[in-house]
C-alpha cells in the first residue's frame, strides 16, 4: 500500500467528482483525503486527493485524462523528498527557522545548497553541513550576475523549490521564467503595500497599527504573484520602525516556512495571480 | 433549478463519494460546492454538497440511503430561512448585533421572538418589531421557571435555532434535552477557562495577556458543548476587567453572529463533542 | 474631587515630566494615570494625564504653560460627553453598532444627527429616537452637494467629531479643512492598498491571504489621514468577494467604534500624518 | 553618557513621579523612555525610566530611596549582557529559535550553557559552540535528579534568567524557590487550559477552534506562575492534535523568545500571580 497525492485543476462540467471517483473506486483505491473547489468567478475545478492502494500510474493517469477536459492538469505526485535551494544575502531569520525544521526532520526535503551573493551566513550554514556558494554580484552587471547564479543553480541538476530566503536582489523576467511558479519569496510587507526599500521605515513613516508578510510566487517581478500566505502584528507608536522590523522578521520566517510546507505538501495551485490552497 | 443542501454523516467506508456523486450525476444534479473530511480517529466520513437541479426530493433521499452504510445521517435541505427565538438576560451586545443585521437582511432566519428573564431590554427589542416575552424567575424555583419559559417557546411552534444571546441562567438537562444542538450559547471566555461568574474578573486577576469568547452548542451543562466558534484579543496589564469585559463583549457578539450564520447555513455537523464546520 | 484630563504636546526637553508634576504636586493633584512618550525620530513629547483634585483651571493651565516648551499644544479636558454627527450611506453596519452602544449607554456622546445623502436608512435612525437629515446629491455639483452638508452641520453648533460611518461620498479639502482632526472615517481595507472602489473585489482579484479596515482622521483625501486603528482577518480562496466583504463588515464596524470610543477619552494625538494613542 | 533602566515598584502615594522626576532632573539625566502604571485595585506603583548621563550609583539610589515609601523595590540597571541558561528535553524548536537568534546576535545575553535529561538535542547545541550537559533522570529520584541539576546549575556561577525551552520535568517548589521570578517557561497551551500531559490531544479531543501558547515565570507549579506573553492561531476540524502540535510549536518558539526578550530588557514587573510589562 503506497500513498499518492492526485492533483487536477481544469475547467469545470458536471460530473467531475463523480468520474474522478470512480475511476478510484474502480482501482480499488481508498481516499484519505479529498478536497475539491470551484471558482465561479472564472468556472475552474481544483481536487487534490491522498489515496492509498497499488497503481500502475500510467494506467490511471490515461483513465483519469479520458474523463477529465480537455487541456487539463493533472499530476500525480507520491510524497517523496523533494529537492530544494535556498538562496539568502544577509539575513539570518528565515533561513534559521528552515535550518532548525531541517535538522529536526520537519521539513519533507533535500536542501541540496544555499547561494548568496554575500559570503557572510556561510559560517551558519555550515554549521549545517549545507553546500554553500558565493555568487558576488560585485562589479557585475544584473544580467551578468544572474547569469552566474543561473549556473550554479543548474548544477544542481533538478530543483523542485527556490526558496528566496531574504535574497534581497530583484530577479529578471529571464530568471524568474526558467523556475517558473517553483521560486517562493517572503515578502517583508503585505501585498500590495510599501513594495521597495526598507518598508519597515515606510510602515513606521505612514504610521500604521500593523505589520505583517506575505510569502507568494515569484512571477516577473520580486514583489507581485500568486500569495500563497500572510500573517500580521499589531503595533503602536512605540514601536520604532527598527522595532517593526524586528517583529517583522518573526512573522516573516514562520509565513515563509508555513509557505515552504504548502509546497513540499503539493497543496498549492496557481491559476492567475491567484492561489487555491488545500 | 433550485438550490439543496446534502447533508452525510455516517462510519467512513471505501466509495462513498463515488456513490453518491454518481446519483448526483444520475438526477442530473449540479454540484456546486462540495466539502468532504474523513475524521480517521474516528473513522467518521462529513459531507455537505450545495447541488442545483430538479429533484423529487423522496426518491434522492431514498437513492442515496442505499448507498450508505446503515445508520448514516442523511438530510436534504432547501435553503429557506430558519426560525429562531433569541434569549437575553441584561445585556445588549449580543442581541444587538444580531438586530442590526436582522433588520439589514443578513440574517437568513425570521427571529419569532425574544425571551428574557427581565424586561429591561424591551425597548430595545420593541424597536425592531420583534415579539418580548419577560418569563421571571423572581420568586420561582430552577425547576418552576424553566417550566414556564418551555411553555412560552413551545407556543412559538417549531424552532430551528435558540440563540442564548447572553442568557444568564444555567439550563437543567431536562430543558436541553427537549432542543439538543438546537441551542446556541456565547461563552464569555475560553474553553475550558475561567467558568463560573465574572469570568473577566477571574481572567484578570489570573493575569492573561488574552481573552477571548467561545460560541457553542449547549448539552446538559451551559459552559459545555460542541465549539462552533472562537475569538481573542490581546490585552496588557493596563486593562482593568471593566476594559477587559468591555473588550470581550466585542469579541463575544462577533463569535456568537458568526456561529448563527453557520447554523443558518445547514454548515455544522456535530458529533461528540466536537463539530465539522464548512 | 473632579477629574481631569491634560493632555499635551510639545518639542521634548529635558525635565519636562518633573516639571509638569511638580505643578501637579503643587496643586495637590492625584495622578490616576499617566502616559508619556517621546519621539526619538522627531523629537516630540507626548503626554496624557488623568488626574483627580479640586483645579481653577485658568491658573493650572497658567502654570503648565509656564514650564512647556514655546508652542506647546495645552489642553485640560472635564470627561464630559462630546457632540457628534454621524455620516452614512447605504449601508447599516457601522450605523448600527454606533447605536447599539449608544442606546446602551455604553457611548459617552451625544449624537446630534445622523446626515445622509439617501435617505434609505432613515426608519433604523428613527428607531432610536435621532434626528435624521437627507441632503441628496441628486442633480449637484460636488461642491454644492458639500456645500449643503456643510450647511447642515452648521446648525448643529458645535461638533466635537464627524464619525463617517460608511459614508460614501469624497470629502473636498475645503470640506475637511473645517473640520481638521474631527472628522473620523472607516476605510474598507488596510492602508496603504486597494485604494478606489469595490476594495473586497480588488482585494479578492489579488489573491490575498487576509483583509483589513483602517479608521483614520480625514485630511484632505478621503482614503488618507493619520491612522487610529486596524484589524484583519485570515480568508482564503474559498471566500469570493462578497463574503470578504461580509466579513470586513465585521472588522469594519468594531474598528470604527473604537476609534469612536479612544476620541471620546482623548486618547489620541495627531502629528503629521501619524498618531500616539494612550 | 551612560544608559541605566531605572525601576521602581511599590505601594503608591501622591507625588511618586515628580518625587522620583526632580531627583532625575537634579542629577542632569535624561529620561529617554518613561512607563507608569498604578494598579489601582492593589494600590501598587510601577515606573521604567530609561535614562541617560554620568551617576554615582549609590548615591542614585540612596537618593531615590528616600523620597519612594517604605519596602519599595528600586533596581538601577545597566543595560550589559545577562547570563542565562538553557533547559531543555527533546524538541528542538523552542531552542533552535533561540540559538538562531544568538548567533544573529539579536539576544542581549551569554548562553552559559544548555542542560537537558537527554543527551538528543546536543549535536545541535555543539554546532553553536555552547556547551552542553546531560543530567539524565534514570534511575533517580525526582528530588536526587533535581539535586543534580542543581549542582550543575550552581556551578556556572551567577545566572539571571533560566530558560525552560520545552524541559518537560516539572519542577519541585524547592527547585523553584533557589530561582524565584528566573525561571521562564513555555507552556504548550492556554493558562488556564489543558494543563497535563500531551495538550494538544486534549485541544483536539475538546474540539477547540484556537490553540495558544504561554511564557509565563515559574512559581511552585510548571503550569502556573506569573504569564508574560501569549499567543493563538485558528485551527478547524481538519487539524488532528498532530497537526495543532506543529502548529503549536511555532506558537511556542515566538512567545518564548518574546518573553526572553522582554526579561533581557529589564522590562518584567511580577506582582502576586500577574505582570505589568513596559
Amino acid at each position: 500500500m503506497k500513498e499518492y497525492r492526485v492533483l487536477i485543476d481544469c475547467r469545470d462540467e458536471k460530473g467531475l467528482v463523480y468520474k474522478v471517483s470512480s475511476i478510484f473506486f474502480k482501482y480499488d483505491l481508498n481516499i484519505l483525503s479529498n478536497s475539491e473547489f470551484v471558482d465561479s468567478e472564472t468556472n475552474l475545478f481544483f481536487m487534490r486527493s491522498v489515496v492509498s492502494g497499488f497503481i500502475d500510474g500510467n494506467d490511471l493517469e490515461k483513465e483519469l485524462r479520458a474523463v477529465l477536459p480537455e487541456k487539463a492538469n493533472l499530476r500525480i505526485v507520491s510524497p517523496e523528498k523533494k529537492n530544494i535551494v535556498l538562496m539568502v544575502t544577509k539575513e539570518s531569520h528565515a533561513l534559521g527557522d528552515l535550518l532548525i525544521r531541517y535538522e529536526a526532520g520537519e521539513l519533507d526535503a533535500n536542501i541540496l545548497g544555499v547561494v548568496s551573493n554575500y559570503d557572510l551566513l556561510e559560517p551558519l550554514i555550515e554549521k549545517f553541513g549545507i553546500p554553500f556558494y558565493t555568487v558576488s554580484h560585485e562589479g557585475l552587471s544584473r544580467d551578468d550576475h544572474e547569469q552566474k547564479v543561473l549556473e550554479c543553480l543548474a548544477a544542481f541538476g533538478e530543483i523542485d523549490y527556490i526558496v528566496l530566503a531574504k535574497y534581497m536582489r530583484i530577479l529578471t523576467p529571464n530568471f524568474v521564467e526558467v523556475y517558473a511558479n517553483k521560486i517562493l519569496n517572503i515578502h517583508h510587507s503585505f501585498l500590495p503595500a510599501f513594495i521597495g526599500a526598507n518598508p519597515y521605515k515606510q510602515a513606521y513613516e505612514r504610521g500604521v497599527k500593523i505589520i505583517g508578510a506575505t510569502a507568494h510566487f515569484v512571477n516577473n517581478d520580486l514583489d507581485e504573484g500568486p500569495i500563497i500566505s500572510q500573517d500580521v502584528k499589531h503595533v503602536d507608536h512605540a514601536h520604532n520602525w527598527q522595532e517593526m522590523q524586528r517583529l517583522g522578521r518573526d512573522i516573516e520566517k514562520i509565513v515563509l516556512s508555513r509557505a515552504v510546507r504548502l509546497a513540499l505538501e503539493d497543496r498549492i495551485f496557481v491559476y492567475g495571480n491567484r492561489t487555491v490552497i488545500f
